[in-house]
Parts: C-alpha cells; sequence; structure tokens
C-alpha cells in the first residue's frame, strides 16, 4: 500500500493552497467577453507591468497562448516561423500553429542548452528575392526556460542578440516563457528586462507558480487586441473568468519566491541520483526545477521498468525514452520529499539490479 | 445615478451563486491534461448521462463545445457542413469551422422558427457522383434553441426527421445545444429525448444555468476521444478543472427548475412590451428566453437612442439592428425587475417620443 | 450506330481549330517559372489589356483562378467573402476557397437573373465593432454571365453598384468571368466597361473562346505579383507555357467574335425546345449560349432516361436534376447540329412518352 | 556582345524539340474534366507502368505533384510528415503543405548523400500512445536524385529499408522523383525497382526529360482518385490536356536514353571546375546532372561577382550563397558548350582575381 505520493511528473499537478481557493470564493466577476472581468483585467494588467509589455491577455494554458501568438503574429497566408527543433512548440502542440494554424515551421536545431546558433537562424530566415518558392519568415520563437533540454536557461544576452536579428530582418520575437520565472530567477534577472526584445511572450500561472488554470500572453496593446478576437475563434473566450484568476493572482504573489527553492532541491536530488550507480545525470545542466536522466543500459532496467517499481512507492516520474526520465521539481515537493526519492530510486534500484546481474 | 441594474443583455451575464462559489471553495481537483481531474470527470459523466450519451467532455466556451464537435465530425479534408444561414456557428463564431478548421459551409435558409426545411436540407446534400467538383457533405448542425430567431425551439419531431435524414445520406448529425434545457423545458420533452438523433451536443453551462464557465459536449466516446485530442491542439486543456466544474455542477443541479420561472417572465415581459405604443413584438413568438422586438420607425426613436436611455435607468438590452433589439431573461431577473423594465421602457420612450413629434 | 456527335454538355468540349495547332507548333517559348515565357507575357499583358487592368497572370483552369483570386484579396486569417448562393465557386469548385483557403464564404440569394439584392449583400457585410464573434468581410465575389442560372448578364449598371458598395465599405470585387466575353457581346458593352469596377477578373479561354487549356487572371499588378506567387503554391507554375497561350492567343483573336452566332443558336434551339410539348424552357431568360430547361413531370421522362435515349442518336446533354437538363451551345455547334438536336429530342419525346401514356 | 548562351541554371530551361511539337500538332485531345483526354489517359497509364504502379495522373507542375500526394496521403486533419530538412518540398514549395494543406512537416537533417538517418526517421515517427500532444505520423517523404545535395541518389536499398520502415508503423512512403531517372540511370537499377516500396512518387517530365510541361504522379488507384479529386480542388485540372501530354510523351520516349550523356558531361565540367585554382568541387559527389561548387573566399569573388561576369560571355549559371553557385547539365548542352563554359570561368576568374590581388 502506498502511504505517500511524491508527484515528480511535471509542475503542473500543484495543488491549489488554502490561499487559492479563497481567493476564489470571494473574487469579483463579470461576464469577460460581453463586456470584461474586473479580476481577468487586474491579472492580465498585472503581469504585463511585470513583464514590460503593455497589454496582457488570459487564456486557458499555455498551448492556446503560443498558438495564439504565433497565428498573431504570421496571420497572412504563406507564413514561416523559425523555431527549435526540440522545443514545446514544435514537439508537444500536436502541430497545432499548422494544422490549425497553415503557419508552416522551419525548426532549426536545438543545442543542448536550449539556444539555436545565430547562425543558424539567420541562414533560416528566407531571402525575400526567393519569394516565389519560399514562405514568408515572419517569426521566431525561444523557449526560455527550454523544457526539452532540462529546464537550462536562455541568457539574456543571448535573447537581446535574437531580438536583435529579428529587428534587423522585419521578424517578430516571440518566447514561450511557460517557465520563464524559473529562468529569471535562475540568471538572476528581472523577467522584465529577460524578455525585453520580445513583442510577444506566452506566461505560465498554471507551472511552477502552482495556479489552477491558465497563462497570460503579453505584448503591444495591438497584438492583444487581434489576440483577443483569436481566442474567440478558438473558443477560449470564458464568462465570468474571474475566479480563476483570482487564484492565479495568488499564485503570482506567493510562488514566484519559491522557485528558488524549487532549484534548490532539484540540484540536491540530482546529486543524489547521480551517485546512484547505474544512473547518469548531468548536474551541472540542473539550473532551474528539471532533471533529465540517464539509466545505464547494461542494467538493463528500462525506464517503464524503473517507472512501475517507483510507482509502488508513490514516487511518480515521466519516462522519456527506453533509458531516459525527467524529474520536475515545484513547490510542493519538500526536501524530505527529495530524501524519500532518492532512497526509493535507490532500493527500486538495487532490487531489479539483482535480477539482472548488474552489480552496484 | 443608477440605483438598480438589470441585465438583459445575454443569460451569460448571471452571478454566480454562493452555493457555485462554495462548491469551488472545496472542489477536489487533479491535473486535468496528465490524467483526470475527478470533478470534471464527473461532471462530464453526468451531463453525458443527462443527454443519453456515452461520454462527455469540458470545454471552456460554447465556441469551443461547437467548433470542436464540427471538426471532429469533417476531420477529412474537404468536408462541407450543412447549417442554417441564420445559426450562431455561421454567424456568430468568426467562422472558425472555415478559418481554422477548413470546412466549408452550405447554409440553408433557416425559417422564422429556427427550422430549415427538409427538403432544402436534402436538396444541399452533396451527390458523392459528383465528387470531382463537389466538397464531401458530412455533418448537418442545428440549434435548439435557436437564438437569432428569438429562442424558438426545435420540436423532436422535426429533430427525429432531421436525424433520418442524416442516417439516409451517411451523415453525422450535431445539435448546438446552448439553450438546449431551455428547449426541452419549453417543449416539455426531456433532454436526452430531444437530442436522440443527435450524435453530438454542445450544451452550455454558462448561459440560462448560470454557471461562471464552460459547456460539455457530448456523443460516443470514439467522438470524445477524438474531441479530447482536438481540445489540447486548440488550447482548450486545462489543469484543475475541476473548480469550474464544481460550480457548473451547481449550476446544474439548481437552475434547471429555474427555466420555466425564465420562460414566464419573458412571456411577461414581452407582453408588456408589446402593449407600448410605439414597440411590437411578436409575443406568440416567445418560447423561451429571449425575446426580439422592433420599434416602429415612425418614432424615430433609434435602437441605439433607446438602449442609453434605458442605459440610464440601470436597464441593459442589446441593440441588433437600427431599429431592432434583444432582450434575455434568465433566472436573477426578478418578477420586479421586469415590471421595472417596463416601467423604464415607458418612461424612455415616452420622453423621447415628445421631440419626435410622434404621439403615443 | 451514332454516325454524328453534337456535343452541348459545355462549351469546354470545344476541338482546338487547325490554327490554333499550328501557332502550337511554331510558338515561340521560355522556362515561365525561372523567368518569363514570352508567349505568356504577350498574352498575359492582351487580356489585361483587353480587361483595362494593368496586368494578367494565366492559370490552368477557370478554378484556380478563382481561388487565386479569393484567396489573395482575403490573404489575411479570419476574413469572409459575399458571393453568390447559386455561383460556381460556391457550389462548384470543391468547396476550395475554405477547404484549401481558409476563407470563410457568406453565400447571399442568387436571384434568377443571376444577381443578388444590393440590400442583402450590404446586410451581408459584417459591422467592424462586433470583430470579436466576426469574421472580417473583405471581398464581394460576381459571376458574369451566371452559368447556374442559364447564363443570365449582370449588366453594367448592376456591376457599378457592387462595386461603389465595395469601396463604400474598403472591400474587394472579384468577377468570376468565365464567360464574360458572352456577357458583354450579349449586352452590347465592351468588356473592359463591364468589368470596370472589379479590382480582378477571372477570364475562362477554354470555355466559349475554344482554348484548349486555360483562364488569364487580371488585376492590378500588386494583386497579379501575389497572385503568381500562390499560383507557384498551389502547383500551378508551368514551364514551357509558351505551347498553351499560344493557342489560347489564337482563340482570343478568332472566336470573341462567334459568340453572337452561339447565343443565336441557344435562342432558336431554346424556341425549338419550348414548342416541343412536355418541354418548359424559359426562352426570355436565354440571354447568352446556356439553356435550362425542365421536363413536365406527368411525362414520367426523367432527365437521365432522356439523356440515354439522345446519347444513343449522339446528341449529349448535361442532367441537372431529375427533371431538368442543360445545354450549352459553343463555336463547333452548327445550325444544322441544332436542327438535328431538336428533331432528335422530338423523336426522343415522342419514344418514350408512348410508354408513359402521356400523349403529345 | 554575347554570341552563344549555355543555360545552366536548371534542367527545365530546355527548349522542345521539333518531335515534340509536331506531336502537338497532331495529338489527339478531347475534355479532360469532363471526361477524360485520350493522349492524357495513354500519357498516365505509360508512365504509371513505367514506375510499376496502378495508376497515374497528369499534373502540371512537380511543386503540384508533391502537393497532392502529401494532402492526399495526410488527408485527415493532425497528420505530420517526416521529410528532409534540405528538401525540395521543405525549402522550395513555398511551404505549401502547411500553408496551404494543414500538414506539419517534422524534418530530419538530410545528410550529404541526400538520405535521412534510418534512426534519426524512427526517432522521430510519433508514439501513437502521446496522442493528446503529438499529431499523428503519415507520411515519411525521400528525394531521389536529391537536387539540393548535388543530384545525389539514394540506393534501392536504403529505399526499401525506409520502405520497410514505413511499413512497421503503418506509414505512407512518397518519393519526389522529379529527377528519379537520373538517380535509376546513375545507379544502374530499373526505374520501377527503384521505387518499389513507395506508395507515390511524383515523376518530373520538364526536367532532365525536357517536356514542356508537366509530371505525372503514380500510385494505386485509390491514390490517383483521391488525387484526381484534389487536383481539381487546386485547380489543377486541366481542358484539352493532350497537347502537353504528346509532348511529354515525345520526352519520354526520346530522353531518358540521354542522361547517361548528360551525366558524363557534368562529371567533365566538374573535373574541368576543380581544376581551375579557387574553386573547389567535390567530383566524387557528382552523380548525376548536377554540380554544386564553390569559389574560394580568399579570392573575394562573390558568386554574384562570377554571375555577372559570365553572364556577359552567355554563361548561366545559379548562384546559391556568397560564395556558392549550382550548375545543371541537359541534353541540351553539347561536349562543345562544356568546354566553352570552362573556357568562361577561367577567363572570367582570371579578370576578376588580378583586381583582388589573389594568383592563380
Amino acid at each position: 500500500m502506498v502511504t505517500r505520493t511524491v508527484d515528480l511528473r511535471s509542475d503542473t499537478v500543484t495543488r491549489p493552497t488554502e490561499a487559492m481557493r479563497a481567493a476564489m470564493a470571494t473574487a469579483e466577476v463579470d461576464d469577460d467577453v460581453l463586456g470584461a472581468d474586473p479580476t481577468a483585467v487586474r491579472l492580465e494588467s498585472e503581469v504585463a507591468m511585470i513583464m514590460g509589455k503593455e497589454a496582457g491577455l488570459f487564456v486557458p494554458s499555455g498551448t492556446m497562448g503560443n498558438l495564439i501568438s504565433v497565428l498573431v503574429h504570421c496571420d497572412i497566408r504563406g507564413s514561416e516561423v523559425i523555431l527549435g527543433d526540440n522545443s514545446h512548440i514544435h514537439i508537444y502542440e500536436n502541430g497545432g500553429i499548422s494544422t490549425i494554424g497553415g503557419v508552416h515551421p522551419r525548426p532549426v536545431k536545438n543545442n543542448d542548452d536550449g539556444t539555436m546558433d545565430i547562425n543558424s537562424i539567420e541562414a533560416a530566415i528566407r531571402d525575400p528575392r526567393g519569394e516565389l518558392v519560399y514562405p514568408t519568415t515572419r517569426l521566431i520563437c525561444l523557449e526560455n526556460s527550454h523544457a526539452n533540454t532540462g529546464g537550462r536557461c536562455l541568457s539574456v544576452e543571448y535573447t537581446d542578440k535574437v531580438g536583435d536579428l529579428a529587428k534587423k530582418h522585419g521578424l517578430k520575437l516571440h518566447i514561450d516563457g511557460a517557465r520563464i520565472f524559473n529562468a529569471s530567477v535562475a540568471l538572476g534577472i528581472p523577467v522584465n528586462r529577460l524578455v525585453q526584445a520580445a513583442d510577444s511572450v506566452s506566461v505560465c500561472l498554471s507551472k511552477g507558480l502552482g495556479a489552477p488554470v491558465g497563462s497570460v500572453i503579453v505584448g503591444s496593446k495591438s497584438f492583444i487586441s487581434k489576440a483577443r478576437r483569436l481566442r474567440k475563434t478558438l473558443g477560449g473566450g470564458m464568462r465570468q473568468l474571474g475566479f480563476i484568476c483570482a487564484a492565479a493572482f495568488v499564485a503570482l504573489n506567493e510562488n514566484v519566491a519559491k522557485l528558488e527553492g524549487d532549484h534548490k532541491k532539484a540540484k540536491m536530488l540530482a546529486e543524489g541520483l547521480n551517485q546512484i550507480k547505474g544512473l547518469r545525470v548531468d548536474v551541472a545542466a540542473v539550473e532551474t526545477n528539471i532533471i533529465f536522466f540517464d539509466i545505464v543500459e547494461e542494467t538493463k532496467i528500462t525506464a517503464e521498468k524503473l517507472y512501475k517499481n517507483l510507482e509502488e512507492h508513490g514516487v511518480l516520474v515521466m519516462p522519456e525514452g527506453p533509458y531516459r526520465m525527467r524529474i520536475v521539481l515545484h513547490h510542493q515537493i519538500s526536501s524530505s520529499d527529495v530524501q524519500y526519492t532518492l532512497s526509493c530510486f535507490q532500493q527500486a534500484f538495487n532490487g531489479v539490479q539483482e535480477e539482472n546481474g548488474y552489480h552496484v
């Protein structure tokens, strides 16, 4: 019988706090489609201000935030977007920018640190003179922190350089900021400075920040005005939206400060895992709250086997490949949970090892 | 100074009740994208059962409910949908089925009662032998009650006939049931019977039922499985969804019973308005909670003028044309509000009349 | 055994003349994708000049001409086009503007003469203030002559009025001119005057004019520049295009003058058919080269039966409904063919009549 | 004054032969949209037979051939295609599969020989269990010979392996065979064997084979039937198509045999260029009729300068980058043209060199 659950699959699994529930119970609300919900308006303004942009728009998910942003910047038929070949938009969003939006992606190789080489980006920009056979490049997308390379942070210098490149070629820059606060905290750079070069940012409130639902996209007033319309087209316009915005407000106020702790716990956990024989973790690469690690293949312990073994002890992790796993920390994982997790890993590992004749 | 507000613009403007707030504060929730939120699951099953379908899916809006339904039924490139030329999907949803979904609409004339002639529907179905130049008809959409003809109800006999026609030609039938409970109550037909012929129904919880946010689409398990994926593509997947589902549950339990009262108040209001000289209301056509009415043009009182005059007294209505207006009743409009509204109309009317030399 | 074939199914069935073959054999050609084919350039300029527009572009079909035109005018996501509910684009082009182009059609009722009421068009234009729920109207399409109402012509006055309406609302006007020369000849109005109000026209060379392949779209230089790119996207860019353009040149030079004769023969044939008991033709409605006619249902002679009977004598016509047929005249139908056709109809009719006990 | 023109920009610039003109002048034709053009039917059957597939369809261009093929295989919304990141479809076709077809591309790195690693292809196939966030992989595309890597040939073993992989995962395999005959000749493998593993092939007749216009796509009867409909949607249906098919027939009969000579001349030219100091050519990589080569940057002779210098002597080549150029051989380039080209290169080079102080 499982007596304890440590859910490390994602930072989306956080449970709303009492403060969030209380905020919801007393939220001031109105019809946000006919007019404007006051709590939504307040949240949108607040996030816009924090990010240093003119305006904001609440959307039900990060996926919709990215989809709307890409489609608004690429509102003319025949648009192409340059984005990382390992980015969330390219890999995990159902290909929506093409299958729903008709936007052509031009993926560029993501390095291990989540960047794309500046030269490679520039080489991917279409020469306007080739317009008879080329789509028109209209947008570059970055992701910060970059989930699929283990939550690596893009520096402000890198971001600025991509921004300069975009301006030079008349392109827009969108940042998928699902975990932009993690990057800001890890880099020690104010979040508005970090996204200064961007024309739009999608900020998730329901990942590390722990809000129950939603993201906010920010940008210029004109961008947000088009985004509002597209949100309605997609069916993302909601009526008494203030309830979920009230909870998101609490997340924003209370949980940004907790991210630093999440990163420390991630580091601690990564180091601990790396000391288990049969596991390989690039500890230096753990910059924020995400850990990717590999199982040594000779152990013959597949990610699936390990996953099931751990699950029996209430530890939930995410298999990412035959011998690869992902762990994500969040504010509801305590130091004690980290210790418990490490001991479960050690045990689970020992157990299965013996079967396979691989000696620790 | 306005001392009282009577908001008759839509039944989407209802304020959540204390019971809803309480339900939200204690809702059991989980990550509905990674696994399943228990409250969402319960609501989806409940609505499916009530509608007599296999499965349900919560979506953030009626627009998304319709968009997903049409796109799932028309998942092959080159699909055409037959729908009313005055239907919500065709008029008020940004043309999303085409602009986002690439589905070709084939509008058929909506009669004053919200029906389309069965013969006209059949004539609009494409002959498969003409496939070289014709798109493939895959879906018929009905809307019950039919908003833009004043909340008129489609009878179960009519709906069944359209269903038979759809089956005969191998087509699917979707019902936009934004106000299907209003129709059910007005017709005295159980709602599951009323939609028996449909392959999918989009049921709105945030209109007459007064939930803060959301709709549920229902259909076969296979339909819902495809719909769930498309919801993710559109960005309608939400994390701790249970909060808004908990409120929607209250709406479902408490407010269906109130719809009959809304219809009575609508009738009363319609009769009252019709007695004001200078207004014309087809009282017999007021079958549910919506009233459309016309201002006699000779009065020279435009809908805009009248709107502003009423607004000063806190009565909010919706202009629908130069001399046409719409009123929608809901459970937070009392009989006293109806009386107050009538007297404001009378006064407002008298006032403006004198200016124009049109004598009451 | 059939000794003679009179193909009246469409004016697309014409056989290329010896002059066309000769022109093809000696055509000057080059790679029209890499640079420009001289014969194509000459044809495009010539048609543009005739139509009174800045520039032209050869396309492989009228369908591509209309598709490109609509998509260029509606190049921003969320566009709507107003067009006749009985127009070729809406009915016979596979719904391509939506299924390929994501453009939302807003069909307006076509009158029997091919027009749409000006008031109905204006009412269908979306109010920009409703942009949250409305797509953006960007284009009006007319069709002249209007095939599906029997080749009826839109007058220059009507076309100008629609043009004025378009300008007033900042919309573009496209004319599907598959048979614009027929309209010009029938109305006695120079073709450039007839399309003066249009921003683009699709002119077919392979219908009444008898070219083997192709249409030319005309409009402003900027329109044609966008159209050229979209033609490449669709795969309509062709290499040594000059061959088919050379034949089209002959069609343009030789066959416009023959259209008047086609119209006369159509009138003659219509009158003859109308005298056959059991057939009903609105002779006055036959303005150009197309005849629609109905079989009296009491005869129990379906269009299909009649079609087969006539086919045995080499006369090919087009069934359009259970008791409705279409005939199209063209320059390779002689007066003698018309007489032969009438006698076949009379015979065919007599024959089948006797079976059914319907007395002529 | 230019006295001679040697156009090496592409094999699309060939001039139709007298035999082609003669064939056009006497071609048997009919309306290919209403029924079937006999010459088109014959050509389609012939190409299908040669390629070892059930059926064929003529299309106006290779771009349309690829677009239709991808869209037919990916006819369900939410499809993804795996293709080379340097393939013609991904780079040179306006992004049409996304911008027109809503298909999501998943590019995989093209090696220098035009292949993609089999492991990389397999890794890019989406796990169906991740369907909530993943599009559905439905198609793999190869290109043989592979233009952008210099006309390199994919072996039959490689092609078969990719075919096996596709089958294993329930995917389709399309081959962009714009220059499939070049590959077949260079490899000494019958063309039907070379494409045996493919579900569809797009075969260009207007490149190396020298037809004035067109490609033929081949595949199963069911594939071609869907392709025919989509061709109409795109506007690629043409009327008296037989003219251009007649010329294409001549190309097919006469010019396949000439490809071997083109390859030899390409080799000879490549070797000659490589001996010019300041130019670098990977002679071993010249497998068919395409040569890519680089200018040594120290020469400070940009591709643009060199292009202009050569153009003055009537030699046309294609700049591909600041210091990179492309040359394509075809049957209308003689050995004497090759010699002339080499001497122009040498001269042009010498001239510019002296300016830059780079000594040969």
